[in-house]
């Protein structure tokens, strides 16, 4: 059961679920504005730790645990969205979880996701459910190749995923996705992928940042990029995508949409590939080129404070430090226009997101 | 015994001396570069404390306390300068503590101070020690009136400071400062008040901030603006104060110096007042209209790591937010120029800092 949503006063405390870099610099965010927090997360090495003195070092089943944490906050967010559902379920009755349970919901379900998208006269890739290995070949008859399986739930970073080139690979792409079920949706053959992150308020305000122009690599993201190189109208479609759908979910907080860009110049469209109810990476940028980054806005929002201003002072290009990236962190301090944020993790791992750095550059015209 | 400087690697931990805003700050600046901190200080409501995992409850004179410190940390810094001599020497042979010895040494101790600065050839107020009730009217024959008693130790925010306009009023002064050993200065007939904020680091690079302009009401900062409305050579002699003090001291770390400007146009003057071996209330814009705050930077100058830019982008206000001044805190959020700061303490006294906030406006020319 949502509660109404309420103004928080400084000194409250802003439960946390999920302590890794997200987490961590929502919980950074939190403290500029006075306010306290609590971190929850099974990982004993989670980087959100480290910049707060309530930590839970629990099992998102641990229903003592849960209690204690929802006891001692006001407002219950995450940092993912891939938090058990149940656990949400046991949290609700006791204090507000938010973005809400709509938004959650259909963040899981690559198929929920996909209607409620279209449902909004939103364009999105032709996708198919898949149930079985018998599936995927009619699918295919619907989406073309090459075609992409995707578990319908927990996939992030471009796990539980496999690109059919042909239809043969139907085995194969089932094996992969670890025969879960699964949407078949058509590869989009994208010109530039962007995104849009916005926030709405408590009171139905919205509020979006520039459209970063993204990058990915083995399906990670690498690089974003602001302004994007698409055409002003293209942005104000993708800040209007943001806004629908965080109007339909009667969103708090600040959420981030995909979006493939498709054809050239005036033959350009936009397709929503999916929604992050949460800060996202591709707005990182705004912690160094905005007066208040995704990680303050989405706090002032959850918080039932007023939205900040979503304005760029800089143009800025932000690079993850993914793995050994990471070691070159001592020129990075020395470049006078790099602003580097490291995450404190403990071990590097290949693919293992270590910190990100944005360059910024003066404000250009148009973009 | 220092140690020679080296150079942290991220995760490595900042011992940090003194749980107040600037400790807590220094410590979310810390966590965004991927360091971790141990914040050391009597108070248990330390509002330093909830940012961050480690943390000491102790008297600056327990032993026990300051041992598992030093060995949990890398390097040790301190945010006020009246860390307890005793405590620091316990602490040094056993890890690196920055800024260094004779810069704690010279700031506890206005008389050395003064002479100190006096022979660096930077101009100071005329004062005399003062030892006992007999040495103030011969002391202000030289001085003349009106002038300010100090105690020789442990001021700040104006307490321990008495006014003199009368001579009569010398025994008023020396219960006022409780009979303590103290320095009698001339009052200085400032036009206004400047400080410098700067950094030297580990490998001797010196860089300043533009230097504010500041305002005082009962000895306490309440305002900071940049730029100052000083001449680009005064503000020019300004740095130049800075460096030279730094240099003397062989400093590393952030450091300030708050300093008279007397006279008008062309005979403008400076006259340094005193010297913060630390981060400092004037340097607060730092963190909204800089790439790298006094906080950061101080970091980077104790990490061992180069010191970042401290270009100015932006035209900058602070306000300190005093006791019931925070309770503006709604009103501010919504304003979308002002960055707004809060310290998370949970009482609110008058005269006590709560948090501050930073307008900003677009870069003047000049200044």
């Amino acid at each position: 059961m949502a509660r109404a949503p309420r103004r928080l006063s400084p000194g409250a405390t802003i439960g946390i679920l999920g302590g890794g870099q997200l987490g961590r610099m929502l919980a950074l965010a939190a403290a500029d504005l006075g306010l306290r927090t609590h971190v929850y997360c099974p990982d004993p090495d989670s980087p959100a730790f480290e910049v707060t003195r309530r930590i839970s070092i629990a099992e998102y089943d641990d229903e003592d645990a849960l209690d204690r944490f929802a006891r001692e906050a006001d407002v219950i967010t995450y940092e993912f969205e891939n938090v058990p559902s149940a656990t949400v379920a046991f949290l609700r009755p006791r204090r507000p979880v938010m973005p809400g349970e709509n938004a959650l919901d259909i963040a899981q379900d690559r198929r929920k996701e996909k209607t409620f998208l279209r449902g909004l006269g939103i364009a999105v890739a032709p996708f198919r459910p898949v149930r079985r290995l018998a599936d995927i070949a009619p699918a295919l008859k619907e989406t073309g190749l090459p075609a992409v399986l995707k578990t319908r739930r927990l996939g992030y970073d471009g796990k539980g995923q496999y690109i059919l080139r042909e239809a043969s690979e139907a085995r194969a792409a089932w094996q992969a996705v670890g025969e879960a079920t699964s949407v078949l949706e058509a590869f989009v053959p994208f010109t530039r992928e962007i995104s849009i992150v916005a926030a709405r308020g408590a009171d139905g305000r919205f509020a979006a940042y520039d459209p970063p122009e993204n990058l990915h690599r083995d399906q990670i993201l690498r690089r974003s990029r602001v302004p994007a190189r698409i055409s002003a109208d293209l942005a104000a479609q993708a800040e209007s995508i943001g806004r629908k759908i965080a109007n339909a979910l009667g969103y708090v907080g600040v959420l981030a949409v995909e979006l493939f860009v498709v054809g050239e110049d005036s033959d350009e469209q936009l397709i929503a590939n999916e929604i992050a109810p949460r800060v996202h990476n591709s707005g990182h940028w705004t912690m160094d080129a905005c007066r208040v980054s995704q990680f303050e806005q989405h706090i002032r929002a959850i918080a039932g404070w007023p939205l900040g201003p979503t304005a760029r002072n800089a143009d800025a290009v932000m690079d993850n430090l993914i793995g050994a990236d990471v070691e070159t962190w001592p020129t990075l301090l020395a470049e006078p226009n790099a602003a580097v944020h490291l995450y404190g993790k403990r071990q590097t791992h290949p693919g293992r997101k270590m910190g990100h750095v944005t360059r910024l550059s003066p404000l250009s015209k148009g973009g």
